[in-house]
C-alpha cells in the first residue's frame, strides 16, 4: 500500500506518561492510540500485526482440533450468579441493564456462556471430547491500567473451553494445549517460561501461566536455578528446612511481656531467634468468620495460599476491635486458649520448630514453649507460606531466584468446578447415566502478546518485527524527486503488488530521506528496499534487513526475485 | 473435518416461536443457538459461514483502499453527548459505568469514536481522503428482536467511516462505496434493491439502504414499475396530482358544524370531496414547541418527513388538553387565526387545492374556502406526505408498488454533521486554514446478511449454500459399515485433506444412510459425495450437487481431480 494513503502518523516523541518501551514504540510508530484509560484503538498498521498474531493462534488451535465459534459479549448475569462469580470477580466485572431491566455481565471470560451453551444440547460420550474457542472482546474493569497494551480494560482474547469425559482424558487435552501454546509462542518468537499459578476467580485446582520474562511484566515468579521448577509468587512452594524440631519439649509458661506489638519487639524482649517466634495473623472471611493464620516467625503468610486452603472467597485483616471482641489483644494474639469462634490455620513450618513463643491473648502477656499439637490443635494445617528468592526449591537442592515477566497466556484445569455449579451440564455416559463434563480453559490476550513482542524485538531506533507478524514484509523507499527514480519506483511497486508481496511504498513527496529512514526504522518492517540516484547509478536497489546493519546493492533485474525469496514467511512445522 | 468431532447437532424440528425460514433452518442445521432474546451463539458451522462473508467484505473494502482497524467497544459517553446522540438514539443505546463512575456507551455505531480518533492527529489535506473500517460487535437495545438473525440486540457489523476534503470529493467516495456494496452483495448472490432512506439518528442528509426483497424483511419501500425509483416508505416521494387548483378563490366563511371529530365526519357534513378537506395534526417536539402539520385530506402526514423538515429530535401527538390550552379545539383545529405559539407546517399538496374546509379552532365551528397564502402563512412548507402504493412515482408516469425486504447494508452521507458538532475535527487545507472533514459512513450487518442468504438459498429440505460462503465445499458420506467402504472412505478423506479441499466427513458410525442424507440436505454443503456398497460395485463414488437432483457416478480414480475442479471457489472480478 502507498504510505501517502496510510492512516496514522509517526511521532517523534511519545507522551511522558508512556514508560514501557512497547507502549512508547507502538504509540510513536502509529500502531495504537488511546481512547480512554486502558482502551485502545488499533490503527491500520497495528491491526495488521494483531490479525497476523490471530492467524497464527487460529492455525495452531485448528491443528489440534479446536473449533472456532462466537458467543455473545453480554452474558446473562444469572449465569454468573450460578457460579458465584458475581462475588469472586469483585470490581473487575462490568454489568449493564437492558431496557427490560435484564442484567448482563460484559464478558471477562466466558466459562458460564460455554457451559450454558453445551447444556442446551443432549450430548453423549460419543460427542466428547471437544474444544471450542473464540476471539472476542473482553472487559476487565482494572483499577490501574498501565503500560499501553500490557494491562488494559478492553482487549481481544482467544479463549478456549475444553470438555472431556473424565480427568484422565482431560490430562491429555491439557498437555496438548500446553504444547500448542508452546508452539504458538515459539512461532511468535517469544520464549516463554511456564509457571504454576493460582486459578483465582476462574476456579479449578491448577493452572499454568505462559510468561515472557521482562522487567515491565507484572507476573512475579520464582524459578529454580535449573529452571525445572517455576511458579508464580502467589503459589510458589519451597523446601522447609528444619530449625529446632529436635529440641526437648518444655512446659508451657506464661510470662509478663511489656513489649511493643511487632515481631522485632518479641525477639528483643525474649532474646530468642525469630524462627522460634510465632507470627499470628487474624483474618476475616466473606462470611464474617474469623481465621487465625499462624506461621514460623521468619516466614510470611501468603494470603493467596491462605484463601485457597480455607476455601474463602475473600479475606481481610481483622480490626483491633474485632480482635478484642473475641477476647484477645492486638500484638499478643495466640492460638492457645483462643475463642472457639476462631478457626486456627497453621502453616507446615510450625512442625519444624519447638518451644515457640508468642502472645497470650492478653496485653503484656506472652507464652513460652508453645508446641503445636500439645498446646493448640489447628482447624487446618497446610502450606500458607510465602516463598522468597534464596529459599530452596521444592527439590531441596536448587535455590529459587525471583523474576518477573509478561503473562501472555494461561491454561487452566477447571475440573468439575463449573459443571457441578451449573445445573444440567451433563452428558450421557456409556451406561446411560448423566455425568458432568470435566473442563479446562485456555486464554491468550492478543494485544499483550503484541506488546511483549515489541518488548523483545526493538532497538533504540524502533521496532524490529519478525516476519511472522510484520504489518508488511517490505518497506520500499524511493529517495529524491527525480523522474528516473519515480519511474523505477513505480515499476517495482506495481511488480511487487502483482507478485503478491506485502509492501508499504513510501511515496510521500514531502518527506526527506532522513525522515523516511527514521520512519522505516521506527515502524520496523523486516526488509527495507531503497531506490535513489546513488543506487540507480549502479543499476541497483539498496537492500537492508531491519535487524542488521549491512546494506547490500542488488541489481535492478534481480530485485524482484530476491524480494520474493526473502519475503516468504517460513512455514512452521 | 470429521463430523463425529463437530460441535453442534441438527434438530428435526425448530422451536415453534421460530417463524422465519432462515431462523428455522439455521437453528435446525446447527449454525446458531440463542443465548438470551436477540443474542446468538454462532456455532462452528455458522461461524465458518460468518467468516466467509467477512472475508468477501474485507476483500472488497481493501480493493477500494479501505483500511481495517479496530476501535474500542465502549465509547466514552461524553462523545455521544457532544453529538446529541444520547438523546436521539433514545432507548436503543446501552450505557455502562466503570468503577470510577465514568460512563460509556456500548457502541451501536462508531461515528464519534472515529471522529475523536482523527481529531487526535494533526492531519492536512495531503492525508485525505481516507476510509477506515472495522468488524466489531455492536449493541442495540431493540424493543422486539425477531426472526433469529434478522433483528438482534448484538451483532458483528462492518462499519466504515470516510473522511473527505469537501462535498465534491465525497460524492466520488460515496459512489465508490455504492459500487463496492453492489459487488459485495453480488458476490454473495444477493440481488439487492438500493433504496433512498432516512438517516435517522445516524445524522446527515441522505442515505441508501441495500435491501434484499423478502416478505420477512422489515424495510417497507415503494418502487416504481420500471425500478428506477425506490425509496423507503419513511422517505418516498411521489408525484402530486393537481386537484382543483384552477377553481376560483372564494371568500373565507365560518359556519356552524355539529359534526364528529374525524375526517369522514367532515366529508359527510359538508358534502365535499375528501381532498378538499384539510387534515390538521397537532404535534409537540422535544423542546415542548407545538407544531401543526397540515395536509390535503386524502393524504397522510409522514412523521419521519415532518421530523426532518422541522429539524426535531422527537415528536409526539399533542394531548386534548394541550390543544385546548392554546385556544383551539380537538377535531376542529385550523391554521387560520391560530395561536402564534404554534408553528404551522404545510405539505406541498395544499398548493394543489383551493377553497379547502377545516375546523375554526372552536367546537362545532368550521371554516370554508380556506386558501394557503391568503388565510394562513405557514412557518414551513415542504413534503410531509406519506407515499402509498398506486401513487405516481416522482417522474409522474410510473406507478409506485409497495414491497418489503431485508436491509442488509446501508451507506450514509454524513456531511459536516459530526465534524461541526465535535470541536477540533478539522484538517489543514491548502491555504493553511482549518476545515472540517466531510464524512460518510457505511454499514453491513454480517449475521443479517447470512440470514438473508438462507431466505434466498434453501428448499424444503434445508439450506443450499452458494460456494462463496459455504461452511465446507464437500460433504463426504460413507454409507454402511463394511470394511471396504471404510477403507475407500478414509483414503479419499485423507487425499482431500492433502489437496486442501474443505471437506466435512460424515464418519458417524451410529447414523443411518437416511439420517446422513437428511443432515446433508439440511446443512447444505454444495457438493455431496457418497461412497456405498452400490457405488463401489461400480468402482465409483456418487456425486450430487445440493441444488440439483441429478446423481452422477464418478470413477474412483477420477474423483479426486473432479472434486478439486468442482470445489474451486470462482474468483470474482
Amino acid at each position: 500500500m502507498r504510505q501517502s494513503n496510510l492512516f496514522g502518523k509517526t511521532l517523534r516523541e511519545a507522551p511522558k506518561e508512556a514508560q514501557a518501551i512497547s507502549h512508547r514504540l507502538l504509540l510513536r510508530a502509529g500502531f495504537i492510540r488511546e481512547s480512554a484509560a486502558g482502551r485502545y484503538y488499533f490503527l491500520p498498521l497495528g491491526w495488521r500485526v494483531h490479525e497476523r498474531i490471530k492467524q497464527i493462534i487460529k492455525e495452531e488451535m485448528d491443528r489440534v482440533g479446536g473449533q472456532e465459534m462466537l458467543a455473545p459479549v453480554l452474558h446473562p448475569l444469572q449465569l454468573w450468579e450460578e457460579t458465584n462469580r458475581t462475588k469472586t470477580t469483585a470490581f473487575e466485572l462490568m454489568k449493564v441493564k437492558d431496557r427490560n431491566e435484564a442484567e448482563f455481565a460484559l464478558g471477562g471470560t466466558a466459562e458460564e456462556m460455554f457451559v450454558d451453551l453445551i447444556r442446551k444440547f443432549k450430548l453423549s460420550y460419543k460427542d466428547l471430547p471437544f474444544n471450542l474457542y473464540q476471539f472476542s472482546t473482553k472487559f476487565r474493569d482494572e483499577m490501574r491500567p498501565r503500560g499501553g497494551l500490557l494491562r488494559v480494560k478492553e482487549f481481544v482474547m482467544k479463549d478456549a473451553y475444553s470438555f472431556d469425559r473424565n480427568e484422565a482424558e482431560f490430562k491429555k487435552t491439557y498437555e496438548l494445549m500446553r504444547q500448542t501454546y508452546k508452539r504458538i509462542f515459539d512461532r511468535l518468537g517469544l520464549e516463554t517460561v511456564i509457571i504454576e499459578a493460582d486459578n483465582g476467580y476462574i476456579g479449578g485446582e491448577y493452572c499454568h501461566e505462559f510468561v515472557f520474562p521482562s522487567e515491565v511484566g507484572e507476573s512475579k515468579y520464582l524459578v529454580s536455578e535449573d529452571g525445572k521448577y517455576a511458579a508464580h509468587e502467589e503459589m510458589a512452594r519451597f523446601y522447609l528446612q528444619d530449625k529446632n524440631s529436635q529440641e526437648k519439649i518444655l512446659p508451657l509458661k506464661e510470662v509478663t511481656a511489656k513489649r511493643g506489638p511487632t515481631m522485632e519487639d518479641g525477639v528483643k524482649f525474649h532474646h530468642l531467634p525469630p524462627f522460634q517466634q510465632m507470627k499470628d495473623l487474624m483474618m476475616v472471611n466473606e462470611k464474617n468468620e474469623m481465621i487465625l493464620a499462624v506461621i514460623r516467625g521468619d516466614l510470611d503468610v501468603n494470603e493467596t495460599k491462605l484463601l485457597r486452603l480455607t476455601k474463602s472467597l475473600t479475606l481481610r485483616h481483622a480490626t483491633e476491635k474485632e480482635i478484642k471482641n473475641i477476647g484477645s489483644w492486638p500484638g499478643f494474639i495466640s492460638p492457645v486458649n483462643l475463642s472457639k469462634k476462631v478457626k486456627v490455620v497453621a502453616d507446615n513450618s510450625l512442625r519444624t520448630i519447638r518451644n515457640a513463643y508468642t502472645g497470650a491473648n492478653k496485653k503484656y502477656r506472652d507464652l513460652l514453649n508453645v508446641n503445636i499439637g500439645r498446646d493448640y490443635k489447628p482447624f487446618l494445617e497446610g502450606d500458607i507460606a510465602q516463598a522468597q528468592a534464596g529459599y530452596l526449591a521444592p527439590d531441596g537442592k536448587q535455590k529459587l531466584k525471583a523474576n518477573r515477566g509478561i503473562e501472555v497466556g494461561n491454561i487452566f484445569q477447571l475440573g468439575y468446578h463449573y459443571t457441578h455449579l451449573m445445573k444440567g451440564s451433563n452428558f450421557i455416559d456409556e451406561e446411560g447415566k448423566e455425568k458432568p463434563y470435566y473442563m479446562g480453559c485456555y486464554g491468550i490476550g492478543l494485544g499483550r502478546t503484541m506488546a511483549a513482542m515489541v518488548e523483545k524485538y526493538h532497538d533504540e531506533k524502533g521496532i524490529i518485527w519478525p516476519e511472522t507478524v510484520a504489518p508488511f514484509l517490505v518497506h520500499f523507499l524511493p529517495l529524491g524527486t527525480d523522474e528516473k527514480i519515480k519511474v523505477a519506483a513505480e515499476k517495482l511497486y506495481s511488480q511487487l503488488q502483482e507478485q503478491g508481496t506485502e509492501v508499504l511504498f513510501d511515496d510521500r513527496p514531502d518527506k526527506t530521506p532522513g525522515e523516511k529512514f527514521a520512519d522505516a526504522d521506527l515502524i520496523g518492517i523486516p526488509l527495507r528496499v531503497v531506490v535513489s540516484e546513488k543506487s540507480l547509478a549502479q543499476k541497483s536497489f539498496e537492500f537492508k534487513n531491519r535487524g542488521e546493519n549491512r546494506v547490500e546493492l542488488v541489481p535492478v533485474g534481480e530485485s524482484l526475485a530476491r524480494i520474493k525469496s526473502q519475503s516468504q514467511i517460513i512455514k512452521y512445522d
